[in-house]
């Protein structure tokens, strides 16, 4: 099952990507935020997707699926050794030589996630080196702690595309945490829908690939990965509670532009198109924004 | 005002406490999470304080005022600068030399809040150096992104103390971030009540104390810290929103278990106590748990 959001002649709405096409399902189906804390609407998305209609993607403004979040989206550093190793000498401040023996876990503030195609709001006061990751993101369907590895895929609901926009100057500048070059408001586009888990073979690998304006700068399999997925959740669901809707992304492989020779930093107007293989793609236009204006009250 | 939660005759109500005493609000009076988010509710708490009875105090079992949650606790490590000159050496893995020009950022998960006298789970399983941590939290009550210093204290909404314990071998297995030895479930002991922030006078200092088994090991003003409230909401939110309800803690003095000689751990059975001067003081008895054994679905 693929299911999304998107509006629809203004209103929002819960779509289908099926074998024949994008369909629209009825007002008030469930959405992917419901599929993922109550498995049990898959039977009545099941029966919405039959009652649907098709419907031309050109008519739908995609919109990132999930959007209930508890607490930050979880994140996993260095999952690939070949990323790891590119960046050597390049990581100010902190630079371990050796390889992590556990997976490297952080978090970006739930106030980074976009839709799969919004604008990436971009200011140059606040960083001078944006940079991207392509990463398999999933998310939790059942609540679980110190989740063993061979029950770790019965706790996922879901998989994404997501987009790791990154400030590796931010990133560097506070005490070698990573999260304030993580967390800048609209740096994770998400989606493009939410691919139930079944739909896809994780054994044999998915094939993540990132361009920049039509280049191709990243492209890996997730059966590269340091630490696979269940090792990802056994690890960090050890004495810490995962709940349903809560969201991880899985590292990026190599190729992002700090560690290029020369360098490549992200710039208004750039399109980025990162994708895996099976869950659609992201397309996020890099769009000059002021984030650095005092903003009070209720902000966008 | 200074106003909490607590279940009194088996019902969770909301109680102030006054200079006359605790008094227990009338059913419906709004919690500090409505406080928190709606500043306007503090008019009805005053009237509702006015309609409240007296109780004694044996009569509340104090719960942790606010519950509400949008996303992870945000941490500031290395904020009073003995702190960090004490622990140099005893940072496994990543160590370093000078001191940072800007805060260092984490964070803790929302599944780590405990109320003021609730048992913190310990399971020597999970790690063999469980720590203890004093600090000054705050709770921002009006939004805000890119906040400058002279406005910081307008977006807070209350203080409290908490106590960020941690488990370091857990801090710095994973890549050299802090996640993971942060958010083990219950590990994060908050209250005993939110006290707004018109009531303490921030700029001549808050005394922070923790004691365990009725030594005092940690002591220090708030005045001490390496940057100061408005430094951090202003480096915090540049960029990145900060959202009614977030919580901050704002960084633990020098006298942590790891960096005495000889090291103490925390083990079943001691007991804690950490106060902030005019916030009140939390209690909580280290209790043996099982936090690696696998649980699924509703976890408590």
């Amino acid at each position: 099952m693929r299911i999304g959001r998107a509006r629809h002649d203004g209103v929002v709405r819960t779509f289908a990507v099926t074998e024949d096409g994008y369909v629209l399902l009825p007002l008030g189906a469930p959405t992917p935020d419901d599929l993922v804390r109550l498995p049990a609407v898959r039977t009545a998305l099941d029966e919405a997707i039959a009652a649907g209609v098709p419907v031309d993607s050109d008519d739908l403004e995609i919109l990132s699926p999930i959007t209930r979040f508890n607490r930050d989206i979880l994140c996993t550093g260095w999952n690939y050794w070949d990323h790891f190793e590119e960046s050597k000498g390049k990581r100010e401040g902190q630079d371990p030589a050796d390889r992590p023996l556990h997976p490297t876990f952080f978090t970006k503030g739930p106030g980074t996630v976009l839709g799969p195609v919004d604008p990436v709001p971009w200011d140059p006061e606040l960083s001078e080196k944006w940079d991207y990751e392509v990463e398999l993101a999933l998310v939790i369907g059942t609540d679980g702690r110190s989740i063993p590895e061979d029950r770790a895929l019965d706790h996922i609901a879901g998989l994404l595309v997501a987009n790791d926009v990154s400030q590796r100057d931010l990133q560097r500048a506070h005490g070698g945490q990573w999260l304030k070059g993580k967390s800048i408001d609209g740096s994770l586009p998400l989606g493009p829908w939410l691919t139930t888990v079944d739909e896809v073979d994780l054994d044999a690998g998915l094939e993540l690939e990132f361009s920049l304006n039509g280049e191709r700068l990243q492209a890996a399999s997730t059966s590269q990965m340091a630490f696979s997925i269940p090792r990802i959740i056994s690890e960090l669901s050890r004495g810490m509670t995962l709940r349903a809707g809560d969201v991880i992304l899985t590292g990026t492989p190599s190729g992002i532009g700090n560690a290029r020779e020369p360098q490549i930093f992200l710039k208004d107007g750039d399109v980025l198109v990162s994708s895996v293989s099976g869950l659609g793609a992201l397309r996020n236009v890099i769009t000059r924004a002021s984030l650095t204006e005092y903003v009070t009250g209720g902000v966008q």
